[in-house]
Formats: structure tokens, sequence, C-alpha cells
């Protein structure tokens, strides 16, 4: 997507063929910085730090990051620790592990001298798998889109979202903005109104930024405003991302959405999450019962960090001192809430058949997988 | 209620029988000032700087805002001079303005040389008269808490409560929190869930805050999370305040109301409106469809304001710059999502009838006065 007029991606190889560029995004929105990773340890600290950040883009990172380590030595040994060190930089991020896996095993059997060149030809192709997927789910979302804004010739599609399920939480595209990028590069007008999204922001500090970076119109809400607007008519659809979606079409993401997808529900407007199948976790059956929600430091939400007047980056604190402060990071959207799943391989009812049948083979090992486990019998 | 270990209004007659004594609620959560009143203009800056807030506050403010002029001048050219300038401080209070008309209308035909002095009188009575309504709708809600206590013998009650109806928006015990500090003062084990309240974070400044100081545990979240609590069983009861009621028992509260409406009903969890009787406006039937809903300055939302690492308090930027923002203050909760409104004349169902059997007088004339208007009927 663009930044400024430049199209950029989040990850990219630099023209020497062996620097990472990436986008600093602990410095946005207030500054646009890029950054080379020259070594692992690099990455290994651009990830733990969020500079990186999303499930999709950190994936890419870590293999970016594998094949950096692999560069420097290609030995038995590197291939080992570079893995504990990259697993060890966001432990619970499932797409990382994956990366470092594909890595891995295109890498493991090769003689050590033409391995840098593998991995980083696997990273290009794991980067690249990433920006299909999206565009994929874009393409679907924009049918829904072009639907929509046919029912109402001449006026904006107006599309509320919430945190950043956007292009740099993944390489380029996004997920729940992939679809507007292209209805708005088709001129379809549309208008995204932007949660905040508390405790972190990501919907004032990055969604909006690169809303704002491409040209989209939109409009920054706080987190409390949706169902009022709602209830006024000035939202046509709500699309989300999530972390994570049940066999059953439940689905885990930012706190938030669940209050959200309640008020579209209660003014009968179109509820759309989007996501790449990997989140489809096909041996989970109910969101609310079996997904556990991390809880978080409380000073995300004690401290809020911005620009201050002079330029600079600062935190204040809006908690009194001694109140107690609790922080979950995610909720859980019940399917029934859900109107569809934009996938890259077509928008789902939010069931357990729908996904089944668009995704015969991982159900069919999550349903032998379960078979397996006495607990589950 | 207390401040430390003392016991506390908002506002007060000096012991000199003339200043009066306010909590600068400006300075809040992160300082505790009191200052003293000693003319209008004192008085009209507090109102207006908000440095007193909250409808019932604000309303006895003006009242001895009004003795104050009266003290230094009581000529009929002060009478009519002061009360502009006292309504001019905070144009749309509507409490305000009626606080001013009972003041004026006690002293009017006094010889001014006794108009202070019975100001200050019918001041202090429209203090009281907050108070003890404040302490009624306690009473009330006290009796739902028992209640509910009594489901659950030995385990903590959890209220859920979003921005502040609490003792420092009125003269003292709050809306919303009379109940809540009568049944700790009772010894019933309560814990409050408090909104932080985006965008002016009132929850987490002020009831946050007044919570902390009397002794009431008390958590403080972001207002996304009361959805995702009320699925775990966390939440009891929600109660809130609000700024305006229809004849039909709709609310119109701090934006985001509604939505903790919703969640409380997919969950069923009770939800609590408290208020005092003048909030119920007769004269409205729909609220979603009547009542105008106030769209405040969007630096409201794009800065934040808190305490600096070094003690001081600033304001840091959080939005993009240019990304607009909307700033909507207040949302509708239709009374189909309402369990009960805790009056001063009980706990009522949300409906014309309750609120018409409770309130006949007022139920009446407003009726009257809709017949008289021709585009009502």
């Amino acid at each position: 997507m663009k930044v400024g007029n430049r199209q950029m991606r989040t990850i990219w190889l630099e023209p020497d063929g062996r620097g990472i560029g990436i986008i600093d995004q602990t410095a946005l929105p207030h500054r646009f910085e890029t950054r080379t990773l020259a070594t692992l340890e690099e990455a290994v600290e651009a990830i733990a730090t969020m500079r990186v950040r999303g499930a999709p883009l950190i994936g890419a990172a870590a293999a970016y990051g594998y094949a950096l380590a692999l560069a420097a030595d290609p030995s038995d040994g590197s291939l080992a620790s570079a893995y504990r060190a990259l697993a060890a930089a966001r432990p619970t991020a499932v797409n990382l592990r994956w990366a470092l896996d594909q890595v891995l095993a295109a890498v493991r059997g090769l003689p050590p001298a033409v391995r840098a060149e593998v991995a980083y030809r696997r990273a290009g192709e794991i980067a690249e798998e990433d920006v299909a997927i999206n565009r994929a789910i874009g393409g679907h979302g924009l049918s829904l889109l072009r639907g929509l804004a046919a029912e109402k010739p001449g006026r904006t599609l107006n599309i509320l979202t919430h945190c950043n399920a956007g292009w740099l939480a993944t390489v380029d595209w996004g997920t729940a903005t992939a679809p507007i990028y292209l209805a708005h590069e088709e001129g379809i007008p549309v208008h995204v109104w932007v949660d905040e999204t508390r405790p972190r922001n990501q919907g004032a500090a990055l969604t909006a930024w690169e809303l704002g970076q491409h040209g989209v119109p939109h409009t920054v809400i706080a987190d409390n405003t949706g169902g009022h607007l709602m209830q006024r008519g000035e939202v046509d659809l709500v699309i989300v991302g999530t972390d994570r979606t049940t066999a059953t079409g439940d689905v885990c993401n930012k706190i938030g959405t669940y209050l959200k997808a309640l008020a579209a529900r209660d003014n009968r407007v179109p509820f759309y999450v989007a996501l790449p199948s990997p989140t489809i976790d096909f041996t989970l059956e109910d969101g609310v019962a079996e997904i556990p929600i991390e809880e978080r430091h409380g000073d995300e939400l004690a401290l809020v960090s911005g620009r201050t007047a002079d330029g600079g980056v600062a935190s204040v604190r809006v908690v009194p001192d001694g109140s107690p402060v609790a922080n979950y990071a995610f909720d859980v959207t019940p399917a029934r809430l859900v109107t569809g799943l934009i996938t890259e391989r077509g928008v789902l009812r939010a069931n357990r058949e729908s996904l089944a049948d668009a995704f015969p083979d991982r159900a069919a090992a999550a349903h032998a997988a379960r078979a397996l486990t006495p607990a589950a019998e």
C-alpha cells in the first residue's frame, strides 16, 4: 500500500540481497521510520519489541531472520540456535513457529553452503503467499462491497473496523482492510469509522495512519461510539479481523469486538470477519468456553503514549495511583453474531458446515486428531 | 463521602458563612485541591471551567454563586446581571437555570437588605434536597443489591458502571454510586468494574478516584472490556446514570452506555439506571429519534491528558495528524434494554405506565403541554 506517494510493503529484501527492510511500527503514527535488519540479533529484537507485529508479518520476519542467521553461519549449530532465538522472541505467536518450521524443512537436508540462498527463497515465498492470501480475501470482500454500494448509488459506503487488521499487520493489503483498499482503488466511495481500540490504540495509531497514507477517507472514533453510529444509520457494514476462529465460526479478536457485533445485530448491520484460513483452529468448538483470554499488564491501560507538544513521544498516567487495573486483550464473538467470514476461498457462513466444506482436509485432520484424544471422546 | 479519612461533600458553606468551598475537580485524580469561591466571578469561572461539574452539583454551585452576588450587591440590577452571568457559564445545563429560578423566586419580592440571607438559605436547601434525593435512590438501590447478594452468600457482588454518576457529580452520594456506597457501608462485599469512559476518561479519573478514597474495592477497565467480563460471569449487575430519560424509559447517557446494555441483555445481566426524577423529560417519547446528540471537539479524543513522569499534568496526541476525529458525547439506550430505573420514589420498570404512576403530576403536565402543541397532535 502507499506511504505518501510511495508503494510499500511492511517487509522487503534490500537491494544488496541480504539485508531485510522493515517499517519500524513502534514509531507510528508520529514518525515514519524504516530500518534494515542485518543480523539474526536485529531480527529477534525487531520481533520482540514489536517493531514488526501482526501474525502474518511476524511469520515473514522470522523466516527472513532465519535466512539472515544462515547467511552468517549456515552450520547445523546455527540452524538450531537461530530457531530457538527467533521462536523465543514472541513465544505465543503461532505463525512465527510455522514460518520457522517451513524454512527449517527447506534447508535441513542441504549442504551448508546453499542453505542461506534456499532460506531467503523460502522466506520470500512465505511473504508472497501472505500477499496472495490477503489479495484473495480482498477480492471476495470487494464483491460484498460492490453489492452494498449498488444498493445506495452515489452515496458513500460507511465501514466500521476495530483494531488493526490492516496491511501493517501483514506483508501487504491486510485482512479486514484488503476489501476496503480494493474498493477505494476501484472508485467505490468508501469511508471508514476507525475505533481507537483502547488500551493499545492500534486503531488510532495504525489503522488511521495507514488509511490516511493510502488516501482512504476515514474518521477516528472512541470505542464507545459504534453503537450510536449504527443506531443513526451511519454504518453500512462492519469488517474486523480475528486472531483465532473456531471450527464452528466463533471468532476471538481484539477486546471490544463482541460489543460491536452486538450493536450490529441490534441494528441489522452486516458484521463480517476477514481471516486467512490459518487462523482457523478446527480443534476448537466453543470459543467462549475454550479460548483462554490473555490478560496483559495494566500499564497498557493506565499509561497512554502519544506525541507531546514539543514533538517528542511520552506516556501520561490516566488512572489514579492505587486503583487496580485489569487488561484483557481479546474477547470472543459467537458465530451467531457473525454475518460472514471472508476467507481466501470465499465468503463463508460462520458455521461448522461452511468451514468444513471450504477446508475439508484441515477439518478432517482435526476431527481425526480429536478422535485420538481420550478427553474428547 | 470520604476523601482519605475525612468526610466531605463536593460543595459547602465555609465557616465565615459567606465563602463557598469546592473540590477543584479539574485537578483530579492526580491532585486533590479545594478552593473557596468568594465572588460571583469566581463562581462563574468554577462552573464554566468545570471545576464543579455534574448536573446536580452545577445547580447547587449556581445557587450559591447567586447568593455570593447578592451578598456583594443585593440590588435589582445585580439580581438580573448575576442571573445572566451564571446562566451563561454552562448554557445547556438545565439544572443550572432551575436552581437560579428557585433563588430568584425566593428573593425577588424581598427588600435588598435580606436578599443575601434568603439566597444562602435557599441554596443550602437545594444542596440538601440533592443529598436527600440521592440518599433515597441509594436506599432503593440498596434493596436490590441486598437481594442479589443474598443469592450468592459469601461471594463478592460485581457491579459495572460507566462514566461518573458518583458523588463528585452531585453534592453527595451520587446517583449510580449511592446504592454501592450504602452496600459497602452495610458490609455487603462489593467490587466495581469502572469503565475508563473515553474520550474524557471520567470513569478512570473520577469514579475510580472517589471509590478509592472511600475504600470501595474497584478495578479500572477499558470501555471495550465489559462484554467479555459479562460472558465470563464476572458482572452481577450494571448501574449507570443518565443525563435525560424519556417518558417511555429510554435513557440518554454517556456514549458507550448502549453497548454495555446490549452486552447485559445478551448475558442476562440486570441493567439498572439510577436517576433523580428531574432528569425525566415527560415531553419525549422516543429517545433515539428525538434526543439530539451533542458532538464535541475532536481534541477531547485526539489528546489525552494525564500525569507525566515528573509529576506534572500534560496532554499527548494519540491520533495521527490529518486523521479526522468524531466525538459524540452521548448515546441512547432503549427502554427495552433497561431492567429498572432506580429513582428517589423506588425502582420503576422502564416504561410509560410505571413512570406516570410514580410521577403523575409531571406526566400529566407534559401531556397537557403536548395537547397544546399542534405539531404533536
